[in-house]
């Protein structure tokens, strides 16, 4: 039982590829290694047998293997599948102990979030009561930056490169007209507010405005955004707003559904965060009120990743390959800041039950409820995550990722 | 009467500080020039003197003229203000002469789209009949691409290396699960498919799909759309529609108004053409559906912008002062591609009354209405735009764009 089996799961980072790199860099020609399996489409994919082989893909591609490092998005593919409680139902696990006896496999590794580590914690119980010798690891990512037990998510400062600089390329556009206007920009995160804190960032030197940031752990109250929106514009002309696609009123209701109405038909509307805010504005005021929607973009902007992030999702694959060697099993690859100035981490690993289905809220203070805006400690914590830009391969002027049809 | 005025106009991009560049470049130290001023706020700011001088400014700091370069959207900010016909009012007019005179004007500089050139070409007619001694000359730009006299406008080139890595990303992301879902990403181009187009460059290789791609100047056909959606997900699981926020039905009316109602108070909701694609989407299927809508971001991505373009745009404004050193007045620098592969260019300039108010539309046989796409041709055209990426600093890793406060 020494072959090794690797999958993705949950949602795309621009880092989730550069950990499956470290992964294959690791295990790649390594005497504890057999053949390297990759199981497409997650978890799902696997009990389907979707099965791929990355010692024959990669094994003498070491080009492909450097172009898989920046690539975003997951070249494993992905799924959004729970197994069930094994005393319930173990018919999933089942199927699972038999591919892996099948495919001789030693080494399980799951690159994803939350969810997945509760899955790497369940398979790792179930095939240890059944004897089965498998190292069961998981390898950790998420834009939304709510993994406990690490410093930060691997995913989140790529994520924070790219809408800190869309919001300043936002906010200067914003900016250029004698007339008030006003952007809203509504950003990825419908539970905690890291990502939308990245708008801090975005105002470039001298600039004379900051970003209002409405995050969802935040009651949003309609008239104190709106008097502060008022402010902004008195003051600047203009004002950019960031706020979380999970912005929630004082009840726990998002505000995004309780602005959308019906259309013409009496069809229900679906509106963003943005849209919603961006009505309210429009109500009270007549400043030219524009919307933006990053959406998805922003857990995909491989083209403007951070050195800083796909490095440690790198060596945190690394890593995961050489605790599984090292015989460990159960246990997130992790990292934890041991400083700001100059910024170092010490990679170790957490045991994944820790993990599993638990989330890192932003610290209450860290955010300034009173001024639409977060603290210079949430600054300290944001700004070593983006620093340096990844070097990528361009074709014809569009970045060269590694895509692969898988069947 | 030797000094330089220099204003930009309408909406920004990521080559309109490439032109100011351009024109301060072949300014700063000729024997043509005096002092060159900068009027803030386009013409509407020079009408209410707010002109600062860029001799002062970027005379003895070529840095800050070579961060200026790859700096996006407007270093001079804008206005959306249109001069009245002379024989109507001229008031406007006599201000601006006066302005001129006061500040000894010999020639005048106005980097903009259609509109800019209008006032262009009045200028012109007005300061020729005062007998006044100014060489008036336009400096294209616009993400639209819809000026005529010109292969394609700057600043077009930069969007469309934008849109398309954009829904590039987009679409690696779409295509990871394994159940089906569609998304609907919006782009800019109110009454022209220029950008939209764009979308056709965004598969990387080995990869499935096409994307869907919904022109403005295509009556819009909600039953062949959803059926082409159909097809697309049947045959890879997913899809990706690009569709111009112009899109409009076959009487004219946009179908972003068609579909926005009101939300439960009764109050009008704004919907884009994504949102309302997406509805019928949901009304008639059971996938999962997502938005996109990228906005302004399109315009100021200075971050991934064409080195041909900003090269481009940069060389139109040394011509621009050339020109008006050469005696040449009323006219538009411009370029006409003489080659695709190797894609070259002639420069050369063009009567601004042959620009001012035409609009150059995506010629009809560029589309394939059929298949909700564009022709080879459009490809031709375009791929030569997006190629080489512009070298920008970055600072505490965002890219750091040159902004000065001008009060």
């Amino acid at each position: 039982m020494n072959n090794i089996l690797i999958a993705q799961s949950g949602g795309p980072t621009a880092a989730i590829n550069a950990a499956l790199a470290g992964i294959l860099s690791g295990a790649l020609g390594s005497e504890e290694a057999g053949e390297i399996f990759g199981g497409v489409n997650g978890i799902q994919g696997i009990l389907e047998e979707n099965i791929i082989s990355l010692t024959e893909r990669f094994g003498d591609d070491r080009d492909a293997l450097r172009r898989l490092y920046f690539t975003p998005d997951m070249y494993l593919k992905s799924c959004r599948y729970k197994l069930k409680k094994p005393d319930e139902d173990d018919s999933d696990y089942a199927r699972l102990t038999e591919i892996f006896k099948k495919y001789n496999i030693g080494m399980f590794f799951y690159i994803g979030g939350n969810d997945s580590m509760d899955t790497v914690a369940r398979i790792k119980a179930y095939t240890e009561k059944q004897g089965l010798d498998i190292k069961v690891i998981g390898v950790p990512k998420t834009i939304d930056n709510d993994l406990v037990e690490i410093d930060h998510s691997p995913g989140f400062g790529s994520a924070v490169k790219y809408v800190a600089t869309s919001v300043r390329e936002i906010m200067m556009d914003t900016g250029l007209y004698p007339s008030e206007n006003v952007t809203v920009v509504e950003i990825m995160g419908r539970d905690s507010g890291w990502l939308t804190a990245a708008a801090v960032l975005a105002p470039p030197e001298n600039f004379p405005s900051e970003p209002i940031i409405c995050l969802p752990e935040v009651p949003f109250d309609k008239d104190r955004f709106i008097d502060r929106v008022n402010e902004e514009v008195q003051k600047c002309g203009f004002a950019v707003v960031a706020v979380s696609e999970g912005l929630r009123d004082d009840s726990g209701n998002y505000i995004a559904e309780a602005s959308a109405g019906v259309d013409r038909f009496g069809h229900p509307q679906l509106g963003g965060a943005a849209t919603a805010l961006a009505s309210m504005l429009r109500e009270k005021s007549e400043y030219k009120i524009r919307t933006v929607e990053l959406g998805m973009a922003q857990r995909s902007a491989g083209h403007i990743s951070s050195e800083t992030d796909l490095k440690e999702s790198f060596t945190l694959g690394e890593n995961a390959f050489k605790y599984a060697s090292e015989g460990k099993s159960g246990i997130m690859a992790t990292l934890k800041r041991t400083g700001d100035e100059p910024y170092t981490v010490e990679y170790g690993f957490a045991d994944v039950t820790e993990v599993a289905n638990k989330v890192k809220d932003v610290p209450k203070d860290w955010m300034d409820e009173d001024n639409f805006t977060v603290t210079v400690e949430m600054v300290q914590y944001l700004k070593p995550l983006i620093q340096g830009e990844t070097e990528i391969d361009y074709k014809e002027g569009l970045p060269d990722y590694l895509y692969d049809r898988h069947n």
